[in-house]
């Protein structure tokens, strides 16, 4: 796949690993970034990530091929609905997203007919955020997930599918409000319950925690504006995921409770069993 | 500090560590150690991490000057009993369990009195188990939690501290319930939200998980048994320590609910600076 200009929104962890992954690979022969700060368009232009930096997103859009849209989950609808029009005929719309249903849902039936969105949402990242944390290798060998709905135009997808490709990731397909269900069991409650493990513990006990707790609760240290939009976003899955995991909360004090170790043993062992079929 | 001749009762992750701690930095003349299975004693021998093995606890704890219980924290109250009258005088017992309360209530009045037993407890483990992965710095630079009670002879606590010392570990005394409630927000509980988050993973879903899912649940690849029996020896710091835990999650489907951003932010973002306190 052979873009001539990418534009990439939000040139943060995800949108500076794009781009220097785009550019390591040669998928693209031109890089815009876009944002709202031009010393984070300085550094990115300096670390190779973007060949060119602009402030003014519609310019970008209007001059693109491709347009990635790597902002907080609750920008990007209203980013894409302000430049869906300054956009050339067959102009590909996409994002990097951590929730998709809203996304998916509020942008149905405004584009205009020859601008394409299709959601996509890698799962990479880090506790670290900034263009100072980029990695070309961010997207190598992991799941991209892309949420094409009914109405989505499949050669969009399958150039959505092909650009990801391109970048060493893995495309897998699913619907919008499936994504968001599975995505609140693997990674919206784990950072959920790092952050109340985290916000439990009181500075005395610091010195008391070891590798487990911080192994536990290493996504905690996520960007709070960031992850508050991803709850707010998918708020039914997450109070789905937070009702089951309160239940099991429930299931345990009982069995601890009544001194069942059978019954604890069981479900430790199925959680060991889980555990040690993901690897390290 | 030189003991004479060191017992290390159980030769798992932690005895065998403590062996080789001990070996390394020329801690005691001579190290016996005692486990139920022949197999293991002979690997710990190899490795270097024991003298001696033995299978009758009686037998090492009579020839000891000090004796270490590395057992599940549900054997621990009976071994001692078992032996504590094999034991010649002036022997400092002390156990490595990671609940403490009950096993210093089980003992008190029951040792003869030229026998002293001091609980401890090293903040080192890993999810893995077994004395293959025994390393001879897992105490280095670590706290290791001493409880003595008021009926514990000083001495003997000084003698405890001195040992962990000369390991490398850092020492730190505390009551023996507070060391529970301590560890059950620093330790326990999140082994148990690691446990149910891999729990509630559906194998449809382990390829959507990526590292922030895996250092979560890292610990929930530990021992399902060793793990029981902390729960139910630290029940009702358990118990406590769940209840908090769902507070908090009560408060945060209340939050998401209502579209309280900002009091998502400020949960979150507190838990971001406890978080990045603690470092890597």
């Amino acid at each position: 796949m052979l873009i001539d200009t990418l534009a990439i929104v939000g040139v943060g962890l995800i949108g500076g690993s794009l781009g220097l992954a785009v550019k390591r690979r040669g998928v693209a022969q031109r890089v815009l970034g876009v944002d709202s700060q031009p010393a984070i368009l300085d550094h990115a232009a300096e670390r190779g990530a973007i060949d060119e930096g602009l402030l003014d997103l519609a310019q970008a859009a209007g001059r693109a091929n491709v347009v990635v849209f790597c902002t907080p989950v609750d920008l990007i609808v209203e980013q894409i609905l302000a430049v869906a029009r300054d956009c050339a005929a067959g102009t590909l719309l996409t994002d990097t997203g951590s929730t998709k249903a809203r996304i998916m849902h509020c942008l149905a039936g405004r584009l205009p007919p020859d601008v394409a969105f299709v959601g996509g949402h890698p799962l990479a990242g880090s506790e670290k955020s900034g263009c100072e944390h980029a990695d070309a290798d961010l997207f190598q060998d992991r799941v991209t997930v892309l949420t094409p709905t009914r109405r989505t135009d499949p050669d969009a997808v399958e150039r959505t599918a092909a650009f990801w490709g391109a970048l060493g990731a893995r495309v897998k397909l699913m619907g919008p409000e499936e994504h968001d269900r599975a995505l609140a069991l693997t990674s919206h409650l784990p950072h959920l319950l790092a952050a109340a493990l985290a916000d439990l513990l009181p500075p005395e006990l610091h010195e008391l925690t070891a590798t487990g707790f911080r192994d536990t609760t290493r996504v905690a240290a996520g960007d709070p504006a960031l992850w508050s939009a991803i709850f707010l976003q998918s708020r039914s899955a997450m109070i789905d995921a937070v009702n089951r995991l309160q239940d099991r909360l429930t299931d345990f004090k009982r069995a601890v409770r009544a001194g069942n170790r059978a019954a604890l043993h069981t479900f430790l062992a199925e959680a060991k069993r889980t555990r040690d079929a993901l690897g390290s």
